[in-house]
């Protein structure tokens, strides 16, 4: 193998000491930071990604309200909550994790979180702002890939960026960030998707390659440029019979085969994935930061 | 000439009769739309440009609300005004003129127009919900871009679409219109800017290339594919002692050698500029429309 693995564990590990140390300067001057994270239903995923994100706030000292509702919550009980939720001086940030079940509409509840309790930075207002270059929460995991880059010396400033994805949880705001004029930022963005035509004529031209498409292995070698940077943003399970639990997980990227022509790679798990909920951790405390004026 | 014409006048023109139509259906129904411009100043490019927009009121049937305050207009007197005019039920839109006098924060003016009379299209939750593909006031002129492609024949749908140019008010909104999974958009989109490496590199793999970056005649021949679409949306004043105003208008494409080369071009003036104004007044009719559940 070839590439230098990003290693998003390690770099999400730096950050997390990072928070740690300030959290304790902010407790001695009588701040703590509070994030409530609701789920609504039993999904096992869903259940899962909570837990990760509640045993992230344990061990980092970020006060954590959970909140467990029934499968079938009505859209008027959360949005009751997330109002109570609101006027709640000691939780600076709201969770509420998506999926939601079929009843609740969605978009209804993510505007009722006030713009600056919106740690998962999916307002429409909070997308706005980062248009625009104000500051505002980044959604956690293109902020993520961001980090990423920088932090394992690939900034994306002059270069050129290829995302294949447009979704609005990562390719779209993924793109709005680099775009910016900003340290960091500065990128020449190209956007493609399922209406592409002649695809790997646009992978193949960039220096960082974002893969989020939602498809296993999708991004295959003969697709990549030579000492390219490729950051795989999928997570997909494959049936493994093998494997006690029946599945593995692999990313948009075949892995193996990248890995020997890019000059770094960002594997999954342990790539995007830590980098996600470690930017929930600093969106909570920037929202501390704000509620206070500190 | 190679090149075809691509007509903004005439297309606005078709878009006016169309508006004409549909206000006459609705004031016998008993409603007229309302549109309120403010100029704080004397800029006389503003001045041209906000009585252009009342003159094309008058002309299709929108009541016009014009106000002239003086170019040494306080914050707080401008968001005074601002206030009431979101009170004021037969004002549907509310247009300040931009750029306003250096005393006043043009963003906490454009934060304070509501959201449903932000018929420019520039406040931070407009510009989100158009990312996330929500119903919202598209800013007028990539809008009107986005119109003049599609009436002129040139659907962006699954084409590459290279925006030079990374303003808020055109490059960066166009690039989100455009990319999203929706008719007359899916184009694969490129954002370039003044950090972009070997620009031509990218520029000449245009479908459709935009130019909107503000420098008189940037675009060269030798910078485009051969048949491809250029749409110049730069407005730049050139010195021209021979002209009785002392100077005359030029896009940022080098017109008379890319239309050589183009399948089709808009001019300057006389391409996106017409658009403009016609997409201000149908956000007006349609802020009209939304106020009266129509």
């Amino acid at each position: 193998m070839k590439a230098k693995i990003i290693d998003g564990k390690l770099i999400a590990n730096q950050i997390k000491t990072e928070l740690i140390q300030e959290i304790e300067k902010l407790e001695i001057r009588g701040f703590t930071p509070g994030l409530a994270t609701v789920l609504v239903g039993e999904d096992p995923a869903s259940n899962a990604y909570v837990r990760m994100k509640e045993k992230m706030c344990d061990e980092i000292g970020i006060q954590n309200f959970g909140y467990r509702l029934s499968g079938n919550t009505t859209e008027n009980e959360l949005l009751k909550l997330v109002d109570d939720l609101k006027n709640d001086h000691k939780v600076h940030g709201i969770l509420v994790q998506l999926p939601l079940p079929k009843q609740i509409n969605e978009q209804n509840v993510i505007n009722a979180i006030p713009v600056f309790k919106d740690v998962d930075g999916f307002h429409p207002t909070n997308w706005g702002k980062m248009m625009i270059g104000e500051e505002s929460f980044l959604p956690c995991t293109p902020a993520g890939i961001q980090e990423l880059l920088i932090r394992s010396g690939y900034s994306p400033e002059n270069k050129n960026v290829v995302i294949v994805g447009r979704s609005k949880i990562v390719g779209l705001p993924l793109a709005n960030i680099l775009i910016q004029k900003a340290p960091g930022a500065n990128a020449t963005v190209t956007v493609c998707h399922s209406k592409t035509q002649n695809l790997a004529e646009h992978t193949k031209r960039a220096d960082i390659l974002i893969a989020a498409i939602g498809i296993p292995e999708f991004i295959t070698a003969d697709m990549i440029a030579e000492n390219s940077i490729v950051i795989d943003v999928g997570v997909n399970r494959v049936e493994a019979p093998e494997k006690k639990r029946g599945y593995r997980l692999v990313g948009d990227v075949n892995f193996e085969a990248v890995a020997k022509k890019a000059k770094a790679i960002s594997p999954v798990p342990g790539g995007v994935g830590p980098m996600t909920i470690i930017m929930l951790m600093r969106n909570t405390v920037k929202a501390m930061k704000m509620a206070n004026k500190l």
